[in-house]
C-alpha cells in the first residue's frame, strides 16, 4: 500500500485550512449498476449488504486512484425509501447503512483516507412536510454516522438551498464538520436563488465547506461554485469548496441537469469524459480555489486518478494505482505500433477532438422536461395559421396575376 | 448464486452441439486498466497475481451478468513479453498464469461457466520466428492450461491466418475443444487472405469453433464471421462460430482496426456502445447462427447482461444480473420524474440516437497509420504545381483582359 | 408581374403604422460574390457599375421574391474606401452610387417595393475621428441618396451605438422616414451597452425603426430585437422594428459575430439555412412583434420567398415566385419516385435534422478573435506545472511505497 | 471579356485530343429553382421561354467563372413531359427547346464556350417501351439541336447502360461529337451493370467521351469515372473521360444517389462544398486523367471558377471571375479585422473543418428508399421474440434463484 504523506487522518478541516487538497471518490450508484449491483430507477444502495465484496471492491479502487474520502454508500437508504420501491428487501435499512460505514471505514483505514457520512434531499420536502418533520429523518440518518463514528458529514444533492439549509443545521448538532453540496447550475436552485445566495446561507446555517455535486459537468460545476465562493467573499464570510461533478459533458442541459437529457440514464455513454478531460477539470477547479475535488454519477477510478495526476506536484505524490498507468500516456512508449508509440505524449491528447464513430447521432440534444412546453405549443398554434389549405387561394390568385 | 439450466457443466461443443447459445465474458485488460490493476501499452497481466481481489471481483460480475466462459486472465502472460516490458516484476510468468488459472476456476464452479485457456499472436511470427519456433512458444503456453485442466482453449487475436493455424495445431495436441479467433475486418488478414478462406483453412487445421475478436464493432465483426460461415459452407465443411468485438463503435476503421484511430486507447470514450446497441449485436450474431457470443475491449458487465438479456427466451433464463435492472430500462418506472418514468420502454430505446455532448469533436476520424500515406504524398505533390506565385501572372493576365 | 396589392407604394411608415409586413431583400456582397461580381476581403460595390445586368437580375429576384425593399448596392461605395482597397478603379465612388440608386428604382417600379439608400460604420470612427468628421462622411453619401430621391434611409451595420445615433443625427436632416440597425447581439454592442439601451439611444436620436442586421443567425437576431423592444416600452417611447440576420446558423459565435467564425468567409456553407429554419424565423419575428422582417449576408432569394410563403396569410398574398414553389414542398408530388413524393408536405420538413454529409468534421467553432486568449494563457501557464519531467521522482516514488 | 487562348472554338474533340482542359458549367435546374425560376418535382425548363433573362444571366456567370461549355437548359423538355406535369403551359415545348438553344449560342459566342444539347433517361425506357420508341424520342429530341446547330451532344443522366447505348447510338446519326454520362455510383448501374462494363459497351455504341454525372459526390463520381477508364483501357478500347458531380457531400448514399437522402431535395444546405472542396475535386479529376470537368446540382458559378483557379496553370490562364475572386482566398489581405486577413492562405483552407453549426443534427442520413427494407423487416420480427411480457416469467425465476 502507497504510504500517506507526513500528517494522514487530520480532520478535513485541518487538511484544508493547511492549504491541502483533499480528493473525493466517484458515484457508487452508477458505478455498480454497470457491474451488476445497483438497479437504476430505485437506486437503493441494497448492495452494501447484499454484495459487500463489490462494494468494497470499488472503496479500494477509488482509494488506489487517489481518493482521500470514502463516502459511505448509504444513498436512499432510508426504511421508507427502501420499502417503497417495491421490492421486498432481504435486509433492513439500518442492517444496509451500518454495512455501509463498516465497508468504508474498512477500506479508509487502508490508506490516507476519511470516512463521509452523507444525507441528501428527501421526498417529505417536496410533499411540503414541515421543517420539524424534514429535520427529523435527516436526525434519523445522523444518528446512524454519529454511532459508527463517521469522520465527518456531507449534505448532498439538493435541489433547493431551503431543505440544505435545514440538513446543515440538524448535521451541525453532530460536532463533526460539515459539507452542503447543492445539485444546481449557474442558474441558481429550483426557486431561482442564486448559487452565490445559496452560498451565503449555507455558511449562514454552519457549513464549513460549500459546493456543487452532480447533474453537470465539470466545467459547469466549477463555474457555479465561482459563483459561490464571490457571494460568499462578497458577504464578507469564509469557507471551504467543494466540487464532485458528472463524468459526462452536458452542454445541453437546461436548469436542471442531466435528468432531463433524452440519453438519461442509458444512453450516457458518448458523453463520457476522457481522463484528459478530468485533467483539465482538475486544474481548473485548483485555479478557481477549490480544494475539496472529487466525482460523482459516471466518475471511474481512472477518472479519480486523473485528477490525482493532474494536481501531483500540488500534493507531492501520485496515486498507487498511477504505477499502472504513466502520466500523459507514458506507457504507450512500450506498445508495439510506432504510430502508438508516438502518441506518449501530452501533446497529443491535450488536443485530440475525439470522434464518437456515430455519424448517424447529433452532437447535442433538446432537453426533455414536461411542463416547459407551453411556450412552444402557443407558437404551434400561430403556425397553424398558415395551413396549406388556406394558401390554395393565394396560389391561384399568385398565378393569374403572374 | 443463481441456478444453472440443466444440463451445466457439459463441454462447450456439447453445448453447440444441442443448439444452446454460449455467452463469453469481457475483455480484462482495458476494464481493468480503467479500475488501475493492468498498464495501457504493455497490457500485462500481472494484476492475477499482485491484485487476485480485482480479477476474481471481474469475473463474478461477467458471470452475474450471464457468462458461460471465464477466460483465465493470461493475455501477453510469457516471460518473455513480461520482461522485455522493462520493469522488473514480482512475480514470475508461471506464477502469474497459475493464478490467473485458479482464479477462473474458483468463480467458474460459482455458476455454470466453463474455463478457456488462450494464445495469441507472437512476436516471434512477426520478427519471421520458424514454425517450430512459434510452435514452441504455443507449446510452452499449452502446458500451463493443461496442468491446470482448463474446460478449452482458445487461439485469439491473430492477424494472419498461417500463424493462427500453426496455434490450432498445437492446441489440437490437448485433446480439449479448440477455438480460432482472428482479430480481422471484412477486408480478411494483414495478408489479404479473405475471412472465408481464413475461415476454411482453420476447420482444416482441426479449429472446432471459428470467428472473430477485437480490433472492430459488433456489426463488422458479425459480417466478417458471416463470411466465415459462408466459406466454411461453400468449401462442404462444419464448423461452430463464435465472436467477441468491442465495445467501440468503429464504422471509420482501416483494415488494421480500432488501434489506428487517433482515439487508441485514451480517447474512445465517447465511441463506447449502450446496453441497447448490445440487444442489436446479439439479436444480429444470432441471426446469422453465431451460437458463441461474447465480448472484448470495452465489454463491461452491463454490456454482456445486455446479450443475455436480448437472448434469454431463447437461453430460457435470465443473468442473475438481470435482478438489478429490469429489460429494456423497466426499473425506470420507479423513478422520481414523471419524464423519465416514460422512458421505461423498449421503443424509447431502441430508437434514441445518442448525443455526444461534443459539439466541437467530429464523429468519425481518419485512421493513423503510417506507411499507407503515400498515395496521399503523391497527391500533395501534384497540388504543389499551383501555388500562388504561379498563379500571379495569371491574375495580372486575367485582369488586363478583363 | 405580380399585381401589388392596394395601397402599394405607400410609405414604409404608412404600412408600418397600418399594420402591414414590410420584407426586406437579401445581402448582395455575399450573393454576388458567388455569382463572380464582387471579391471578398474589401467587398465594394463596383459591379453596380461594371456588371449592370448582374446586380439588375439579383434584386428582381428578391422582387419576385416578395421584398418589397430595394437596398441599393452601396455597401462600402465611398471614394476612399474604393481606392483604399489598392485597385485602380474604372468607376468614381459617385457613378457607382447613382448605377445603384437607378438600378433599385427600375427595379422597384416593376413591382410593390421601395427603394432604400444606406450607411453605414465608418473607418473614421474606429480611428477616433471626432463627431463632426464621421457626420461628414454621412451627409455625403447622404446628398446621393436624396438626389436620387430614396424613398427612406437605412444606418445599418454598426457595431457602436454612438456612432449610429450619429448617423440617425445625418439621415434625419432630409426628412425621410429612418431605419437604425446594429449587428450586434444579446451582449449589446461592443462597449458594452445592451440591446435595450441601445434602442432607447437611436429611437431617441430620431430613429422610426430600429433593429438589428447581419452577424448572427434569425434565432440570435430576433432574440435582440426583442430586448429592444423592451428596452424601448420600458422607456415609455414608441418604435417599429426591423431585422435581416444571417442566412447561417451561428450558434458558437462570441459577441462580434461570425466574423471571429473560422469558417468565414469562405467555408460556411455547412451553416446556410434552408428554407424550413426560415419559415420558422419568419413566424418568430412576426410573434415578437417585428414587421419589417428581410435578410442580410447568405440569403438567396429562396429564402426571401419562404419568408413571404410563412407570412402570405398575414400579408394576404403570396410571391411571383411561389409559382415555381408550391408551400411545403408540394412541388414534389409530381416527383417520380414515390419516396419523395411523400416528402411533399410540412410535417415532413418541419421534423427534418438535415445531416451535413461531414462526418469528419464538427457542428460547432471556437471563434478566432486574438485578444480574447488572456486567460487561456493563464491556464496553460498553471498547466505547465505539471510537466512530466517534474512527475519522475513522483513515479518513483509511488512505485517503491506500492 | 477576357480573350479565349489561343485555338478557341475548336471542336471538343480537336481540344481534348490536343490533352486540353475543357470545363463544363454547373447544374441549371437547382441553381434557377433558388433564384425562383424553375420548380421543384417537375423541374422543368419553361424558364428559358418565360424568363430568357434569369437563364442568359446564369450562363453568363458560368462563362465568367470558366465554363467552355453552355449546355441549353432543355431538361425534360418534350411536350409529352411539359404536359404532364399538370399545369397548361405558356409555351410549346419546340418554343422552350429553341429559345434555350438560342440563349446557349448567344452567351457562348461572348467567351471560348461551346454549345452542348443534351437528351436524358425516359419515361418510357421504364415503362418498357420498345427500343424503336425510346429511340423516336430521342430522334425528335436530336432535331431540334441540329436545326439549332449545336456543337456537339451529351446523353446525360442514366442509370441503365442500356437506355444510354440507345441515346448514343441516335445521337451518333448527327455526325456530332457525343458524350454519354450515367447518374450511377461505384456499385453500376441499377441492373449492376459494372462501371468498367458500361463504359465498355457505350464507348462500343459510338460515345467519344464517357462518364458520369449527377447523384453523388466529386469524390465518389471520379472514382466511378476511374473505374471506367480501367474498364475502356482493358477492353483495349479508347476513350475521352467528362465528370460533373453533384456539388453536395454523399458519402451515406446507396447505389441510387442522393434522391434517396431524407435531405433531398430541400434540405440539402448543410452538405454544399465550399471552393476549396471543389479545388480537391478538380485535381483529383485530373490525376485521374479525366479532362472533361464541370458539374451538376448545387454547383454555383463560384463553385466552376474554383474547378478553374485550381487548373489554371494547366490551362494557362484564370478565368474572368477570379479578378473578383484571389486565389486561396488572398482577398483577405484586404480585410478590417487581423485575424480574418490572417486567413488569405492556402493552408488556412486546406486544412479547415468547417462546422455545421446544428449541433442538434447528424452528420450523416439513412437513405430512404422504400423496398429495401425487406431485411429490416425480417429482423424487427426476430426481435420482437422477446417481448417484455415473455420476459417476465424468466424475471421471476431470476429473482428466485438469486
Amino acid at each position: 500500500m502507497i504510504m500517506a504523506p507526513a500528517g494522514a487522518k487530520r480532520n478535513i478541516l485541518e487538511r484544508l485550512d493547511a492549504g491541502e487538497i483533499v480528493i473525493g471518490d466517484g458515484g457508487f450508484v452508477f458505478a455498480l449498476e454497470k457491474r451488476g449491483y445497483v438497479k437504476a430507477g430505485p437506486w437503493t444502495p441494497e448492495a452494501a449488504a447484499e454484495h459487500p465484496e463489490a462494494v468494497r471492491q470499488l472503496h479500494r479502487e477509488f482509494l488506489r486512484a487517489g481518493s482521500n474520502v470514502m463516502q459511505t454508500f448509504t444513498f436512499y437508504a432510508s426504511d421508507d425509501k427502501l420499502e417503497n420501491r417495491g421490492n421486498a428487501q432481504r435486509f433492513t435499512g439500518a442492517q444496509i447503512n451500518e454495512a455501509a460505514c463498516d465497508l468504508a471505514r474498512e477500506v479508509a483505514n487502508e490508506g490516507d483516507a476519511m470516512v463521509a457520512g452523507g444525507v441528501s434531499q428527501t421526498p417529505s420536502y417536496l410533499s411540503c412536510k414541515s421543517e420539524a418533520e424534514v429535520k427529523g429523518i435527516f436526525k434519523r440518518q445522523l444518528n446512524v454516522f454519529v454511532k459508527k463514528n463517521v469522520d465527518f458529514m456531507i449534505a448532498e444533492y439538493f435541489e433547493h438551498v431551503e431543505e440544505a439549509e435545514w440538513a446543515v443545521q440538524v448535521l451541525k448538532t453532530s460536532g463533526k464538520p460539515v459539507c452542503a453540496s447543492l445539485c444546481i447550475g449557474p442558474d441558481g436552485d429550483l426557486n431561482g436563488v442564486s448559487p452565490g445566495d445559496c452560498a451565503v446561507r449555507l455558511v449562514k446555517a454552519g457549513a464549513n465547506i460549500v459546493g456543487i455535486n452532480c447533474h453537470f459537468d465539470p466545467m459547469i460545476c466549477v463555474k457555479t461554485v465561482k459563483m459561490m465562493k464571490e457571494g460568499v467573499e462578497r458577504a464578507g464570510l469564509k469557507a471551504h469548496y467543494m466540487v464532485q461533478p458528472l463524468a459526462y459533458h452536458t452542454p445541453d442541459c437546461n436548469c436542471q441537469g442531466f435528468i432531463d437529457l433524452p440519453e438519461f440514464p442509458f444512453g450516457l455513454e458518448p458523453r463520457i469524459l476522457t481522463r484528459w478531460d478530468m485533467h483539465k477539470y482538475a486544474r481548473e477547479a485548483f485555479n478557481v480555489g477549490i480544494r475539496f475535488i472529487g466525482g460523482c454519477c459516471g466518475f471511474e477510478p481512472y477518472h479519480i486518478r486523473a485528477v490525482a495526476e493532474e494536481l501531483a506536484t500540488e500534493r507531492g505524490f501520485l496515486p498507487a494505482a498511477s504505477v499502472k498507468h504513466g502520466s500523459w500516456g507514458a506507457g504507450l512508449e512500450m506498445h508495439t505500433k510506432p504510430w502508438v508509440r508516438a502518441r506518449a505524449r501530452r501533446d497529443y491528447w491535450e488536443k485530440l477532438k475525439p470522434a464518437s464513430g456515430r455519424p448517424k447521432c447529433p452532437s447535442m440534444s433538446t432537453p426533455d422536461s414536461w411542463g416547459v412546453t407551453k411556450g412552444h405549443a402557443d407558437l404551434m398554434q400561430h403556425k397553424e395559421a398558415t395551413s396549406m389549405d388556406e394558401l390554395k387561394p393565394l396560389f391561384e390568385k399568385a398565378k393569374a396575376s403572374h
